[in-house]
């Protein structure tokens, strides 16, 4: 049985063209620098990036990290929404890798408000540690896929320039985030030293993301990549498929967001479940089940036997992703599956 | 000139039966076990806090960390308020020392609500961190002194101890809370599975602070006090004016706390001053002089002129701290010093 | 131009078997656990190495490291060979990710004294950290390629069984260890706790190794590898290549150390070339060319102009390692410029 | 009983002098900068070592890890001497604190060669920690108090010099050296850019050690040391009994050392035991037993019916060390009952 399925665009599979691209993938040992699709997609991101350098990681969390370990020192305080998937998701690795402590702030729709971030930053005091890194999410993962606007992440990456502090933007889905502002990527990038964006996810490259910043930002990084075992040898296998996730797959996200837009005002038709349609900005659609009575793992497992796959915890939130494999036709199932479910409670 | 000083009560110089004590101290070489004053101290700390064991500490900082190390795991998360005394006043140790991600709550005059307590908990996922501790601060220091009920510590202790997740107390200032609460402080440490308590600040010692735990707990505390450079010498030295503050100086903060009531309802009836009497319970006054036009750096300053010392930064909040070098008669220059300064302006 | 190129077996391109087998992976989200090709691999794995479980890993250093996080905790000792690759080659990296303290012992031909490891076995006291783990390599990278032999694990890791102490083993070549030893790999591995051994290097795969253990500590180890971003998407990409090492590469190392006679004793001809043959045990040849004047980088550099690369530094050593690429003629074109080089002196 | 105690330097009680000099301190916040007996005692102590500033801590370990905190970043490698007391008494605290790998050399009686030193300092490769640190100790502890000479110290220093490398030493004992040596103490601390030194051990005082340097390494180390919990409160009453120490202790340790020197001649005449006379350089006596076929901790057992305390474990070791409160008389008693117990054998 083939799957609908809504759980996260890391699902997405390799497309035909990354199949043959990694067929053919000329390669050569990355720990000496040697390998040239390495170096061919390294030298493309930068580029997209508006960077000086780029460097290949494993993972977003890999990237995220290694961006933590490089810009920080142990004792240091990092500023960072509290929801943020470096908070979340991250197996708690800033506390483990870079021995830093987090003062999260509360945002709105993953929106930090820059005079909290102004407040946050910490004065020269013996009791205290020195603020040394500012995280931003772009667009915000937990927040609903939400886009960060561009106004805020220039406000607050003044705040942090004039306080001498680094910007890292976790921008797994940045390209979604562009899409959504109809900007060059670049205008997004630009208000940050750091960022991180993933091959995978809505871009279906295997395995792999990017961090990209300055030449001595990357240099120092590619050190800290090697100690957590991201050196890699042959990576041009990878590589292959991440340079036609951004040739080929940056510029279709659009689609994504209206499949999304399309199954959260499905969702809002139905009666119990609300989706705040606000919210509803790029991929990810976040619901409120409460009213229906199920929680969201009693309504995933029931979407299960119709063949479709979501998100669902022991609260009251489903969240649906979509992505490449995801056409308008699923959207109509899906729908029609849940109201199936919720007529025979 | 002598200051009236309010900064903290921090600043409290021993007494001269602490210096008798120091005198005449019997001591030995504590790192090989053999100190009996420390041992004497330890003890009767032990039996205070109604815990199977204890252990003498340089200062609170280090009795807290000490407790984080020894309850955690390099990567966990830990549960505190957000403006607790770890998170804003330890130089970001718990990142440093520990490698723990700190998971922090906004509570209500350093109340956390249960419920937040509880939803913090995070599940078994291979992308969460551990949680493995939750921190309370009883008396609240920067919060204003205000005191954690003892039905919120139950309820948060239970549902601690429901998951399987160990409680530490800060309680720098515990016979503060115990005195507003009229309760025998063993009421109070009994919600914690460790309490750390100051014998300096109002209990007078020159230094030192007390981690109380199981005797499991503080002989794995030891060998992190050890590693930190908390293993002394002759530290019966330190420990006989301990001794002395735990028989002599626990009882008579009610004064102190007398003094801070009268401070603030003197304070109240300045005009452009405001205390929030509501948060007035222990020996600490935090007071709002916005409507003054003054910073509370700058009312500080030129308090100082009339020999006097309070706590203010470059917001409008001023920290006033009693404590047994002030009395009433203090309490009553301060007041006129303040109106006077204010009817100059 | 076409390289020989000896400085590494790492340099090895995936062979045209892989290629196709990575063309037609089936591969899901392994972070999920859905990835079949990833889960076929390493129970191979783990089959192979007669343990419970195992994980794939990105790289020989990430499958150490995180074995090195598991076993042990912050603040522990633990016991190496003074030149294992680990100490050598890892960025440092059991102090950063690990916080433990490394205890090395000289040995010879990276063989430790089991009296040594004995004796270096911390005693519980309040001063010392406790030993938590003993490493073991074999081959022994930086020795030249010797292999441990089985009495000398056997009789370490009884003293490590004794003292309830871990042990774990870097076996990045432990295929051509057990093809010297002309045992089962299982009879090398059973004298360890924990496995890493790479899918590159002699085996040809591009990118992966991995690390096999029991299931609880394989479970744990999980959770390291996603802090350190090694949790992939559709890694069964890469692990399609790790099946294919396993199937055919692993019965045909004795080639290579047949290779790697060959160049030693031929070397051993050429005046001025020395080398011990009693460490040519299997891929790898370390030559003293110290008596040719010569430093290792001015030869290697000179051997650059006949189109064949080695690994010359700064001293007098220059190492050698064969592999699937080459072949008996590039012995012989490899020595033939060596020869014509020094004449030229 | 009142022991004779050889065990070490650090059960020295306070002399009557440090105890009056205590009763009568000074004492301020020292958190604040206020505790006028510190601030002389650290200037003193400056002074004394002939660097730009100094700092109070509470033990040589503290010390030592602050030290090296200040001086590293995570993940860095140091060079230190194989059995120095940073590595064998401080809990692996550089790998818990610090997060950096140790390079440890083998000395002979605690003296580096310093080739050693210079071959063990990192190139610039990604593979590689960063050297950036060098640590000396003098005496030394473990090699039985013997002295590291000036020109080997200034050898060491000079290539550390020569590659930007700090150098520390750990010179808990280094009124020791300067004794033996007949020099100025600054003739030893010249050669390193931070100097541990304790105040208690052979100059008595109860509690605390001083690390000197310069401006900019004591500023930021007062920070680790907060973190720590060293940041004391009013400290001032252990920097009296240092004044002390550093006042009238630091001239009179020859006496000491003629002791150790009769005690090791002493032994040296008994039947079974064997002191290296080249070893007995100060006030530490490293004495072989194994003849008497007793193992230290017997005959550190059989001493106690005596009233004799020495350091004696499983192997055949016993050191003994000379102190103040050792007398020539004492060492006649000593050697009396170890002749009378091993009459009896």
């Amino acid at each position: 049985m083939e799957y609908i399925d809504l759980r996260s665009d890391t699902v997405t599979l390799p497309t035909q063209e990354m199949r043959d691209a990694m067929y053919k993938a000329l390669v050569g040992d990355d720990v000496y620098g040697e390998d040239p699709t390495v170096k061919e997609l390294e030298e493309m991101a930068a580029d997209i990036m508006g960077k000086e350098d780029a460097m290949f990681v494993t993972s977003g969390t890999q990237g995220n990290q290694v961006s933590v370990m490089t810009h920080t020192h142990h004792g240091d305080e990092i500023i960072l929404e509290e929801k943020c998937h470096i908070i979340t998701y991250e197996v708690g690795g800033i506390g483990y890798l870079s021995g830093v402590q987090a003062k999260t702030i509360r945002g709105i729709n993953g929106i930090m408000d820059p005079k909290d971030v102004l407040s946050s930053i910490r004065t020269d005091d013996i009791h205290f540690p020195k603020t040394s890194l500012i995280c931003l999410e772009n667009t915000h993962n937990r927040a609903g896929g939400t886009v960060i606007p561009l106004s805020n992440m220039k406000e607050i990456y003044e705040i942090a320039k004039a306080h001498n502090i680094p910007v890292h933007l976790d921008g797994a889905r940045i390209f979604n985030a562009a899409t959504y502002l109809n900007v060059d990527v670049k205008e997004i990038s630009r208000y940050a030293d750091s960022v991180m964006f993933c091959l995978s996810k809505g871009l279906c490259a295997p395995v792999g993301s990017i961090v990209a910043g300055s030449k001595e930002f990357i240099k120092k990084a590619r050190k800290y990549r090697k100690m957590l075992g991201g050196g890699l040898r042959q990576a041009g296998i990878l590589a292959a498929a991440g340079i036609v996730a951004l040739e080929k797959m940056t510029k279709r996200l659009a689609e994504d967001h209206e499949n999304a837009r399309l199954l959260a005002e499905g969702l809002n038709n139905i009666k119990g479940i609300n989706v705040d349609m606000s919210t509803v900005q790029t991929n990810i659609v976040m619901s409120d089940i409460s009213a229906t009575g199920l929680t969201g793992a009693q309504l995933s497992s029931k979407l299960l036997d119709y063949g479709i796959k979501v998100n669902g915890g022991n609260d009251y939130t489903v969240r649906f992703v979509t992505h490449y494999y995801i056409k308008k036709d699923h959207i109509d199932k899906v729908l029609h599956a849940i109201s199936a479910i919720l007529k025979e409670q």
